[in-house]
C-alpha cells in the first residue's frame, strides 16, 4: 500500500461495475474474432506529460478479466513523467488484452487527469496546500480523492460525516457563535470550519471556537487580513481559501500566509491525461 | 420517460452508492446543527450558459433522501439555458435540502457539462452528426451517454457487444478481409465497423461487406475521397471521422460529406457546468 | 477466452448468488455429517448425448467454494459429446465437493440443454442461421445468450439498447417509413430491423432503409417472396424470419434463402441436459 | 400476500436485475422512436392453457420501471385458465408498456410455465404430493419455489440448509446408522430424510430414527413394500418417491401409498407457458 | 429527519438483507398458514426500562415488506421510557406483521439496547461526554452509532478516514513529534489524536500539535495531572480517557476535568433492549 | 471446511462491507503515516478464557486487504482457550497489519463472545442440547449461528423458512388441531413446532402430529409433566424449553428430561469476547 492508494473495496467494486458496463451482455464481439491463442504485450504508454494515478484500477481490471495476463508498472502512483513515456505493461491473451484496454485506460485517464491537474495547482501554489472539495463524480469519490493525493493535494471531507463545515445557509437564523457551540457540543473533538465572506465573521468564529476558517471569494488583500486576525488569536486555526481560485492567480494567495486554498477544479473538470496502449502482437499461425 | 433519459436502474444505483458515499457513516454533521423544524426552499440556478442534463438523478437524490422534500423542474434535459436561468426548485426541510444539495449537484453539473460540450459540437459541425466514444467514467456510462443525447449528440457503442469495431490490433495477422467475413459470420445482422488508415483499407473494408468505417486522424480532404469510396460502393456505407477532432476543426469535416464525427472531448474530458442552489430558509422559532 | 464464454462478471455474480442460495443461513447441513478429511473425486458424466456449455460456471462454483478443490475438463464449450460421456473432474474435500454438486451441474444442465437445443435447430436448419431473442430468464441472458453461441447459434439483441427492432406496436400511427427514417436519424449506423406480417411492408422496409426484415408468422412460400424481394434491392438486407418455427419445419425454411430462423424454443423452454456426478470417495478412516 | 407468494426482496432484487439487463446501457432504442405521450393499454393474454404464476413479478417490472404505468390483475397466482384468457392489463405511456413488456412476461411465461406443468403433475398424482427438488435455476429459486406452490405442488428443502437429505454418497464410509444419528445428534428436531435404493436400506433408516424416506429409482411393486416397512413402524415416516416419475406413470405411484413423488421435470425443463401483451394504442398526434 | 437519525442507505440496505436473510427461499412457512384476510394491530411494547433506537429501521421493515401495513410511533429515537410504555403500533395483514415481527425487533433491541447502556454511562459520567469507538458489528456501525447519539453518547470516528489517531503501534518507530507533525502535514485541519500512556507523553503530544490526547488505562489521578498539562497548554486540547471505563467507575472520571471518556461497553456488549409486539387480532371468519 | 464454519459467501460480503465501512473513503489515515515497506508481525492474543470463532472472518479480512499478508491460526473455531493464549499471528505490512487489526477483531471478539456463551450454557445445561433463537443481528445470521456452533449449541431456524413454528399468534381463531393440520399439509415432511404454555396445549399438539414441542415460560415441574405427555405419546417429539432459561437455572431444566432449552442469551446480549492484537514491529529504517 503506497501512500496515495485508494481503499481496496472501492477498487474492486469500481472495476467490477465498469467490467460488466462495458463488457455488455454478449463480450466482447471484436475480441472474439482473433484468435484464441494469440497473444499480445501491450505498452502502457503516456502521450501528454502528466502525473499518474490510478495503476491499482488498472491492474485490477486484468486480475478481474483474466488471471492469466500480467501487469507490470514502471512507476507508481504519483510518479511524474513525460510525453511518451512507457509506464507499464499489459501482457496476456490478445484478447484479454483487447477487451480490458478501455476500461483501464478510462480509470487511468480520468485519474491520472486529476492528479495532473492537481500537480499543476500545487506548483504554482507555492508553499500553500491545495484541497479537493466535495465536487467528485459519484461513485467514484474514494478513488479521486486518492488521485488528488498523487497529485500532491490535499484531501477535504471525504463525507457529510468527516467534520464540521458551517456554510451560510446552516448559520441563518442562529448565527456563526451559536452553530459552532452547537457543533462543538455535538461533535466534540473535530474539526469545525467556518465560511466566511467578510472578517467580521472570522473574527465570530474564531471566538467561538472554530477550528478552522474558509475565506470565501476574497481577494488577496482581504485574506491577508483575515490570516492577520488568525494568527493574532493566539490559538491554531487553520485558514482555508476558496471561491474563484484559478491556476493563474493562484500564486497570489501563496503570498497571504493562509495555509490552504482549495479549488474543485481538480476534480470536477480536470481534464483526462492522454494515455494509450501500443499493442504488439505476437507472430501466430491460427489452427 | 423522455427521449434522452437514461434506463432506471443506472439512476437509482448511482443515487445510492453516491448518496452513501456522501453521507458517510454518521451522515451530515453539519445539517443536523441546524434546527430540525426549518424548512427551506432551494431554487436551482445555473451560472452559465448551457444545456441541461441529469434532471432524472436530481430528482432520485431528494426522493432517496427524504419523501418529504418536493422537487420541481423548469426545463427538460436537452435544454438549453442561459447564465442565472432558475431550472428548477427543492422545497422541504432545510436539513433534508442541505445534506442532498452536493450529490444532486454533482451529477447535474457532471451531465449538463457533457451535454453543453455535446451541444457546442454538434452547432460547430453543421450537419454532421457527433458521436460519442466508450471513454466515459466507469460506473456513469448509462448516464453520461443519456447526456450526450441531452446535448444532440448520438451514440455510439454502449458497450462491447453492441457491435463489431475493428482496429488495427484486431486485424493484426487476419487482415480486413477475414476480419470482416468472420465478423458477419459470427455476429449477422449487426453493424461492422472497420477503422481505417488510409483509403486502400477504405475500400477493402466495403467490399469485405463493412457497414461503417472509422477514418482515423485523416485530414479533411482525405476524409472527402473515403467519402468518395464509400458512396460509390453504391451501399448504405456509414463514414465516421474520429482522431483529432476538436472544436476548432470539426466544421471543416462538415464539409467533407462523412456522417458523423466522434470525439472523447464531449465526456472524457468536458467541464462541469455550474450549477447551485440558491437556498432560502423560512423563518423559524426554534422550539 | 474461449469464442463461447460469457463475460467474466455475470459469470462471479451468478455463481455467487448460487451459492448463496443454496447454502443457505447454516451450510450445508448434509455434508457437515461426513468426515472433515474425506476426499473425493467426482467424474461429471453426461447421461443423455448433448453439447456442453456452462463449464465457466461449474469451475466457478468450486472457486468460491473451496480453493482447494481441483477441476478439470475434457471438453470445452461447445462440445457435442455422447451419453456417458465423461467430460470433467472434481477432486477436492468431499464435504466441499457434496455442497457444491447441485449448484454446478444447475449450471451445466440448464446451460448446456440449450446448446443441445440450438444444435439440433442449427442441424436442422441447414444453412441458415439460428438466432436467439430476448426471451432469456431473468439474471441469466448473458450466461443463455454464451450457449446459445456454444451450441452454433448466433446472438439476436443482448439487449434492448443493441439496435433497433420496430414491431407492429412501434409503428402504430406513423408508420414503417416514418419509424425507419426516426431511427435511422436518431441511432445512425446501427441495425434497423422491422417486422413484416407481409410482402408489402417488407419492400416498405426496405425501400426506407432498413438493414434487417423480421418476416413473421410466414408460411415458406411467402418468405420465398420476401427474400426476393430483399435481394432484389442490390442492398445488403438481412432477412430474419420468426414465428411459428420449429425443429420438424426449420429446414422448410432453410430453402427459401433467409439468412436466419430466430426461435425462443432454443433458450426460453430449453430442457436440461441430464448430467451428474459420479463421485468415488477414498477411503477414509475417521480419526 | 397470497399463500403462493414469493418472499419480497427475491422479487425486488430480481426484477432489478432484469430490468438493467435487457435495457442495457443506452435503454430502449426503439421504443424512444414513439411519440413520448402516446398512453396504451395492454391486455396481457394468455395464449394456451395454464397455470398462472409470477403475477408479483410482473407488478414489479412496471412499478420499477414507471410509477405512471398501472397494473392490473384478474386473476391470482396459482389460477388456472384457458387458452385466450386475458389476465390483466397494463395501462400508461406506450414508451413504458414496450419497454416493460420482455422483461414482466419472461417472469410470467417462465413461472407460469413451471405452475402449469406441476398442475399437471398434482392432477396425474391423484392424492400423493408432489415434490419439487433444489434442481432449479440459479439465482431463481425463490421464484421457482413460489410457481410450483403455485400449480399446487409442494417445496422440498429451500437450501441445504432447511434439512438432511442422506444420498449415498454421504453414507459411504459411515451407513446409514451411524449418518442418521449423526444428524438427530448435530441437527435435532429437524427432518432427516434417508435416500434408499431397497427395502433393507428403508428398514435401517427408519430403525435409526429417519423421519423421511426418499426411494430412488424403484418400481411401484417396490415402493408398496417399502411403505408397508414404514406404516408397520408405527412412527410418522414421510414417504418420498423419486427418480424416473414421469407425467405419464405418476399415477401408478399414487396407489402405492407413499406420501409424495419429487420430480425435477416441474422446475428444470419445464417449457414456459404462452403468454402475451395485446397492445391498444390509443388516438394521439404527434405534438 | 431527527438529530439521532442515521443516514438512509444504511438503513435501507440493511432492512433489504435482514429480510431476505429471515424469509429465506420459501417465505414465511408458519405465516402461510394463518387466513390471508386476516388483520392484526400489534402493539410495541417496551418490557424493560430502556431507550429507543432503531424506529427508522423498523419502520422501513414494513415498508420494504408490505406496504399496506400502517407503522405509527409514540416515542422519537432517544426517548426515554418505562418497562411497560407502548412505544407504537403496526397495523395491517396478520401475515405482514408476523413475518416482520422478528426483523423489527432485532433492529429496536439490539440498537435500543446500545442506545440504553449509552445513556446510564452518559448519567453516571455527570458532566464528561460518553464517546463511542469502533468497536462495532460489522455492517451495522452507521446504525450502532446513531443509537450512541440516541443515548446521549457522541460519535468518535465513524471510520479510519474520519481523523487521525496514533496508537503506539503507530508511533513505533518515528515517536510521537514525527508522526504529529507528519499527521498534520498530510491531513491538515484535521483532528490529530495520540493515544498516551504517560505524562509524558501528554507533553509531548501537545507541543507537537495534537489536537486531541487518549489518555489510555491511567488512574483517576494522573488523568488529573494530564489534563492540566492539557489546560496549561493555552490550547484547546480535547481530553479523552479510554480503558477501564466502567460503570461504576466512570463517576470518578466526571471530577477530573477530561472532555470525554470512551468505551467499547455501549457498542461491543450493549445487551438488547427486551421489546415485544403485542398481536391483537380481528375477529375474523375465513371465506 | 471445519463442522462448525458458516457458508462462504456470507464471510466474503460481510468482510467486504466491513471493510468499506471502516476504511471510509480516504482509507486509514494514520497507517498512512507509518513507512510503506515497516513490516510488522501481530500475535492474536485472547485476554479472557473463551471460545473461538470467526476464524474464517478474521482470515477473509486480510485476503481481502492485502494478499501479502500471512495469516495462521493455532487453534481452529470452537477452540476453548484460556486468558493470554496465542491463537494466531498476522505478518505483513505494518500498514494492512494495523488498518485491518480492528475489522479482523470486530469479528473475532463478538463471535468468539456468542461462542464463550453458548459453551457456558453448554456446560450448565449437562446433557440438555442448547438452542439458539431467531433473535440475531441483522445481517449476521450466518455467522452467529455458526459460532453458536462453535460454542457446542445447535441451532434452531435458520430463516422462517426452514421448518414451522406456531405461536399463539398463529394459532388465534384457528387452534392447534386445525394449524396443525395445515402445517402437515402445506409444509409435508417438514418439522412442525407449536408453542404451548400448558399441559393442555401440548397434548392436543402431539395428537395433531406436531413432531416438536416449544414449552414456553414454564416451571421445570411443568416441563417434567409434558415431557412425560411426550414420551407417553409413542411418538418421536422433540421438547423444547424456552422462556427464562437462564445460566443459573439451565441445570434444572436439564433433569426435566427435555431434549433442549433455548435461549436469546447466548446471540443477542452475549458480551463480546475479549481479544487482541500484539504488534511487534520489526526494525526498520525510512529510506
Amino acid at each position: 500500500m503506497s501512500d496515495a492508494d485508494p481503499p481496496v473495496e472501492p477498487v474492486r467494486t469500481a472495476v467490477a461495475r465498469a467490467l460488466e458496463e462495458d463488457l455488455g451482455p454478449l463480450g466482447d464481439l471484436t475480441a472474439a474474432l482473433v484468435p484464441a491463442d494469440a497473444r499480445a504485450t501491450a505498452a502502457v504508454v503516456v502521450r501528454a506529460e502528466g502525473v499518474i494515478a490510478g495503476i491499482a484500477c488498472a491492474t485490477e481490471v486484468f486480475a478481474q478479466l483474466d488471471a492469466g495476463v500480467a501487469v507490470e508498472w514502471l512507476v507508481d502512483d504519483g510518479g511524474a513523467v513525460g510525453a511518451g513515456t512507457k509506464i507499464g505493461s499489459v501482457s496476456g491473451s490478445l484478447r484479454a488484452v483487447l477487451t480490458g484496454e478501455r476500461t483501464a485506460l478510462n480509470f487511468l485517464c480520468h485519474l491520472s487527469g486529476i492528479a495532473t491537474v492537481t500537480r499543476s495547482f500545487v506548483q504554482a501554489a507555492g508553499g500553500v496546500r491545495v484541497l479537493d472539495t466535495r465536487k467528485t463524480l459519484p461513485g467514484l469519490r474514494a478513488l479521486e480523492k486518492a488521485a488528488v493525493r498523487a497529485g500532491g493535494g490535499v484531501n477535504h471531507r471525504g463525507s457529510l460525516s468527516d467534520f464540521v463545515l458551517l456554510k451560510d445557509n446552516h448559520l441563518a437564523g442562529i448565527g456563526i457563535t451559536e452553530a459552532v457551540r452547537r457543533a462543538r457540543s455535538r461533535w466534540p473533538g473535530r474539526a469545525v470550519e467556518v465560511e466566511c465572506d467578510r472578517a467580521e465573521q472570522v473574527s465570530e468564529a474564531i471566538s467561538a471556537g472554530a477550528t478552522m476558517v474558509l475565506l470565501d471569494n476574497m481577494s488577496p488583500d482581504e485574506v491577508v487580513s483575515c490570516v492577520k486576525l488568525a494568527r493574532e488569536s493566539m490559538r491554531d486555526i487553520f485558514v482555508e481559501v476558496s471561491g474563484g481560485v484559478t491556476l493563474e492567480n493562484v500564486h497570489r494567495y501563496a503570498e497571504t500566509g493562509a495555509d490552504a486554498v482549495s479549488t474543485s477544479a481538480i476534480t470536477q473538470s480536470a481534464p483526462a491525461l492522454d494515455i494509450g496502449f501500443d499493442i504488439g502482437t505476437e507472430e501466430f499461425a491460427e489452427g
